[in-house]
């Protein structure tokens, strides 16, 4: 997310002493009766982010922390102190330490905040723990880790969360809003994705996250440390939860709707190599590795109701941010590029409407009520939100808003796009991970205030 | 396309005798050392579109009109008549009337602007007839029709041409010289398409052309007479080269490029329905028709050069009107929807210029020149460009810009959707309609003032 890159402004704030309102603790916290013991199995950028927005919570208190980075451990701890808070146990003396933060019996739930290939192990470890589980996103990387996530699950009762923020971001929750009460009709199609100049996320001089060097992998820090090594081996679309995401809340997915299969197809890679040889000249060791991910990913998925989902996703290549989105139902659409809105008489025939407009008009219920809160928690409030759902679910023991089934039916595009690519486009089937249950199960209750 | 709607006005004026300029008459004829001898086959409202400007070239003579209604005659008629031109010859006492036409002696060229069904077969007894062959889109309908084209052009030495009007727009020429001038880099990535509410169009109330009522076929007049029936019957991108066309030529498909195969995946099928239902009842007769076509039909095309193409066919859900077009390189995009261009190294990091500038900087030579007239023309000056395209190519006995491989490569997505879509979306192979040749032939000077 772009939103990360924002992050150090608003831990240093943070850090600062700047902490919540007192009405906002009263509006949140009036009704609970709780108080959520957690633990941060990550402390790197994103983890922090969550720290930061944890430490001013009163229905929290962060128990345990772990990092194999003792300087993000020593960063974390400091933030905890700084804001008067009691000290964590903290955990990473080697990968495999964060079991024995699962163990702590004073503890409830952990969010998982480390490189993807430690995403679902760990959940997997959290929910056998019995610990309610946050995991970033993307949850998944093949279809047995899709599984595993489901089966654990359901094996254990206990519930696992995927924190996927743009699921609450201010315009979509006014489009999920409209949604609801029916303004675009019967839903046809949709559009999303991750268009994203990541250049500068995945190469870096070793000393700073973001640029700086075209370093990746063990010369890196942060996110090019492992991050960009999924673009050396993996022609597929890595990372489709920002954009499927609030795409299958909208379009109720496993809850009335599954994806049925997709296709996909990638474009020549040639935007991470250029990059290389830019900044780091043709004889920079790394202008000869060979990167698999093509530039631009397309996949088109179907779903059970006969709607179509466009997913992009576009990492490599200079270009501003944009996630795409357009809902395209019987009685109009929305677009984001352009930010625009046409409803059939409402809008004047054959024009578009700012889409500002209705969204201020169809804006959410807890936006209106905590966005300017929210807001100043940083990441456009995203981030505030997510993590209220996770906190208020885990502190009432109740099943998350997007739980293991999302996770898994969302994080299923990246093995299923490397098979169809692979395959020059052919249809791959999405497993029912549900069961056969999708039918029955009614949609989460967004619209409440508060759940 | 939306530009027919704007039609009659213009035939109005021009039947009003509002002629052009003579500044216009001598910059365009004073290197033309020809008179071309042109008959129009099928005068419906896109054919006296074309007779109207033609009507205004002094290096055209009408001879010969055809079309098996008598109004559009009598109109068309008066049409040469109120502009002083010399009386046509007339045909169109049945369908096959139009092959007395290509008998004529005196006639070098013909324009077909029939229903899409005659296209083919009039454009290959055109050619066989010896007669310069220009051919309204979409230009087949089967991947027989596809090679027809071809195999009559390579065994009579005939042109044909295309007579793709957007890729003359305004817009995409000052793209396509970007392209041309390497401002986007080495290109990875494109997206076009036909995203038009075509409801007015498909039903009307056999009086006027766009609306009124909910019939089509037998019942209804103009296009909704003939159109409609294909989103009955096929479930396919029954018209992609207003988007695929221009990107063709930008992607130098047979000329160094071609297609390589593409998958379509399309959406459930409810808005002809809907529109039925609102406008004429549940009980109309027509709200029993079962339509094949989906409301939004998303085609991913490779290329052999390694780039990706996704053209979306949506046409029957309300939407004001776009060709969604995306060109992307290395170093950079434009995005139609919301009219932005980033250019690395150019704009300010991350950030969107308005597309505007861009255009304007890189505005097409042709348009330079001859922009105030074209607009007068109508159509935004789409057609007056097509058309001295055309008639210059055909004037000098020349093959035209867009030729009888680019109709055959852009219309083959029509019958390769459909076997896509009904295969759940595999993959479709395209067939290389130049023999081999494609690697070797030079793209056209698109950038010369004239060709």
């Amino acid at each position: 997310m772009k939103s990360r890159r924002t992050f150090i402004k608003q831990t240093s704030a943070a850090g600062a002493g700047i902490m919540l309102s007192p009405n906002w603790a009263t509006a949140f916290n009036k009704s609970s009766n709780y108080m959520l013991k957690v633990g941060l199995i990550g402390v790197g950028l994103r983890g922090t982010n969550h720290l930061s927005n944890l430490i001013q919570r009163e229905d929290v208190e962060v128990r345990a922390l772990c990092d194999i980075d003792p300087s993000r451990i020593a960063l974390s701890t400091k933030m905890l102190k700084d804001a008067g808070k009691t000290e964590a146990r903290i955990f990473g003396k080697d990968e495999w330490d964060y079991r024995n933060l699962l163990e702590m019996q004073d503890l409830d739930a952990v969010i998982i905040s480390t490189p993807w290939r430690w995403h679902t192990p760990m959940a997997v470890d959290a929910m056998k723990a019995g610990k309610y589980a946050g995991l970033e996103v993307s949850a998944a990387l093949s279809m047995k880790e899709c599984w595993d996530l489901v089966n654990t699950h359901e094996e254990t009762g206990t519930h696992m969360m995927i924190l996927e923020n743009v699921n609450y971001r201010r315009d979509i929750m006014a489009v999920l809003n409209m949604v609801r009460k029916d303004v675009f009709g019967e839903l046809v199609h949709f559009r999303c994705g991750y268009q994203h100049d990541l250049r500068g996320v995945k190469f870096n001089d070793g000393k700073q996250p973001y640029g700086g060097g075209v370093e990746f992998g063990e010369k890196a820090i942060s996110e090019a440390r492992w991050r960009t090594q999924y673009s050396v081996e993996k022609n597929a679309d890595v990372y489709p939860t920002h954009g499927l995401g609030p795409i299958a809340v909208m379009a109720d997915i496993n809850r009335g709707n599954r994806f049925l299969s997709v296709t996909s197809k990638a474009s020549k890679a040639i935007g991470l190599h250029n990059h290389i040889v830019a900044k780091g000249g043709a004889d920079h060791p790394n202008a000869a590795v060979k990167f698999k991910q093509g530039d631009v990913i397309t996949s088109t998925i179907e779903t059970a109701r006969g709607e179509t989902i466009i997913i992009t996703h576009d990492c490599n290549l200079p270009r501003p941010y944009s996630l795409g989105f357009r809902v395209q139902g019987a009685n109009g659409l929305w677009e984001v590029d352009g930010k625009r809105i046409y409803i059939e008489g409402k809008s004047q025939p054959h024009r578009w409407d700012a889409a500002d407009t209705w969204l201020k008009e169809y804006d959410h219920p807890l936006w209106k009520e905590f966005g300017e809160y929210a807001t100043g928690a940083g990441h456009g409030g995203m981030d505030f939100f997510v993590l209220q759902a996770f906190v208020q679910s885990a502190g009432k023991g109740i099943a998350p808003p997007m739980d293991v089934y999302d996770a898994a039916a969302w994080s299923a595009v990246t093995p299923l796009s490397e098979l169809s690519i692979a395959a020059n486009g052919a249809p791959q089937e999405f497993p029912d991970f549900t069961g056969g249950s999708w039918e029955k199960r009614n949609p989460y209750p967004w619209l409440e205030p508060l759940y």
